[in-house]
């Protein structure tokens, strides 16, 4: 399907209106999802709306509310989630400690159980405009198995770092697993075999079949050191959020639960006149011989920059499902509404 | 050559003190490399003691400065390192943002110009067994290629990150590097070819010729994630403490230039409890299924940690050239001394 922006922006809005979101809230959520879809990262856009409404409308997550931080310490800014939409939650929390940081250098947000935050890159590339340095770290559900391990026993645990550079910041979004479960599932929907070393099936044996690597676990990328680095990730933010781990985290995928994972984010001040600096720095990378000749060397997010550009005057392609719940759910009121969005989403 | 811990010891503090190195400076330096070697890990351990003694007697390191600090802000603590020794510099500093994050709940060192800090996990171990979490970040000569790219343009720039945990704490240290450079000197060194993908020679072609290879530049880890990570990890050390970037950093490797790379730690309080929580995840981790038999999931330092056991109340083993110059450099004093380490010992 074929979409202009403003079509998909009315729907979407109309859609969390009638589950009770308050306007400025929706807009966040869905400016999130919306950035996202121009980036051309699908599995962290519009695909995600339905569950959103789904977990308002069971009661496992609250539309309303920002969370309630307390500044445990003058640098450290902890919030309990309350159940609100993760970009809500973590939108607020950001403004506050960006503002402390201006004072004090440095500050941080400890987040828990607020719902899921989509994609980091929205946060970090925000931080990094407005002049200042981002590090984010979010957990989620079991997806993933140690290096050396054979069951799912840690979340995607994604890292965002955003650096202000002119003229366009420096923004990485990656997460730890080899891949997202939402390619292993586009592989099945497909009936197409995964490469292997991407997955191992429930009774933890490697696999290539698509369908049973979706009841397993995903790698980590990177062998060894990548492990290393999504449970470094995990225990840092349950350290310092209190969050549940490991095969105790809930509510990033389902629609059931309340969320109990945790988020950090740190606003950090950099030197004056840095961002010129990276900037022509990254400028020589992307000028630094090519392995392969016509294919440049690229700075992470070249391509997301790029797509959007080419994306925010056009048109948006969702999967007609999607768009069909969406304008289900724009089109019934809370109470006749019972969309069910079927299969999980299992995008992260 | 078999040696005990006290005659390493004897020797290398006699090496450091006719260096001019202060003595409590000299224990700091020598207490990390020893660290390093009955961790296991040579690459970083007293196979660099006659490198940072010939840059003090080449004038490029002064071991008797702790850098000097400010306090940019109340919770961002800038250093020139004025060309101290990595761990004297390091120490105080993480001394200082360790007080100040018990009351800020988190802070920050942002150093510059100090010499090679070593084996990070030294520091995130420290910090970590205190009750603190510590992320350590530092960026060396350019080593790596991007991927995609075909030159050196990055450092190897490893992270460390230190969890409190009963009964020991989380200790990551990893580069963002495929292999160490002197991982590829050892293949070299014995004429054994390494495997594709580690490396590209002096033209940017992928080799398996270690010695082609000691002349061009390895990959990330990871593929485009550990490149992106790594040059993340770089661009946040150069925004926060204005180093210097990519080709133009100095001084890592040789014993002819200043240094002039950046190193960046934060120090974070934790929650109360939190390490009775990861400690039992930790343990959950190596208890669950393993992908081969009797070969159970490992938690990162484990394996460190338990070769740490088994060497300390035994014996050190060190290459006979670096023993012989290392009795060298104790032996002579500073004006009779003119040892030369030669080759560059690229173990970064």
């Amino acid at each position: 399907m074929v979409l202009t922006v403003e079509e998909v922006t009315d729907k979407s809005l109309a859609a969390l209106r009638n589950a009770g979101v308050p306007e400025q809230h929706a807009q966040t959520q869905l400016s999130l999802l919306l950035e996202a879809e121009l980036r051309g990262v699908a599995s962290h856009g519009l695909l995600r709306l339905p569950r959103v409404i789904e977990r308002i409308r069971n009661g496992v997550c609250d539309p309303g509310t920002v969370g309630k931080g307390v500044w445990a310490m003058p640098s450290l800014y902890r919030i309990e989630g309350n159940h609100g939409l993760g970009p809500v939650v973590a939108l607020d929390a950001i403004a506050k400690i960006s503002e402390r940081a201006r004072d004090t250098g440095v500050a941080v947000a400890a987040i828990r159980g607020c719902d899921h935050l989509g994609m980091l890159a929205w946060y970090a590339e925000r931080v990094a405009r407005q002049g200042q340095i981002l590090i984010a770290l979010t957990i989620s559900e079991a997806l993933v198995h140690p290096w050396g391990g054979s069951q799912a026993m840690l979340g995607t645990n994604p890292i965002a770092i955003g650096v202000p550079a002119v003229p366009e910041p420096f923004v990485l979004d990656m997460a730890t697993s080899l891949v997202s479960m939402g390619k292993i599932h586009d592989h099945a929907n497909r009936s197409v075999p995964i490469p292997e070393g991407w997955a191992v099936d429930q009774d933890g044996r490697p696999t290539t079949d698509a369908k049973a690597a979706k009841h397993g676990a995903i790698a980590p990328f990177g062998g060894a050191k990548g492990y290393g680095l999504g449970l470094g990730f995990e225990l840092l933010v349950a350290s310092l959020t209190g969050s549940a781990l490991g095969r105790d985290v809930r509510g990033t995928l389902d629609s059931e639960h309340h969320c109990n994972k945790g988020d950090v984010f740190i606003v950090l001040e950099p030197q004056e006149q840095s961002a010129q600096i990276i900037g022509q720095f990254m400028d020589a990378l992307r000028a630094s011989p090519a392995a392969e000749p016509g294919n440049p060397v690229r700075v992470p997010g070249d391509r997301a920059r790029s797509k959007r550009d080419s994306s925010l005057q056009q048109q948006i392609t969702l999967a007609p499902a999607v768009w069909a719940q969406i304008q289900d759910m724009a089109r019934n009121d809370r109470a006749q509404s019972n969309t069910k969005t079927g299969e999980k989403i299992n995008a992260t």
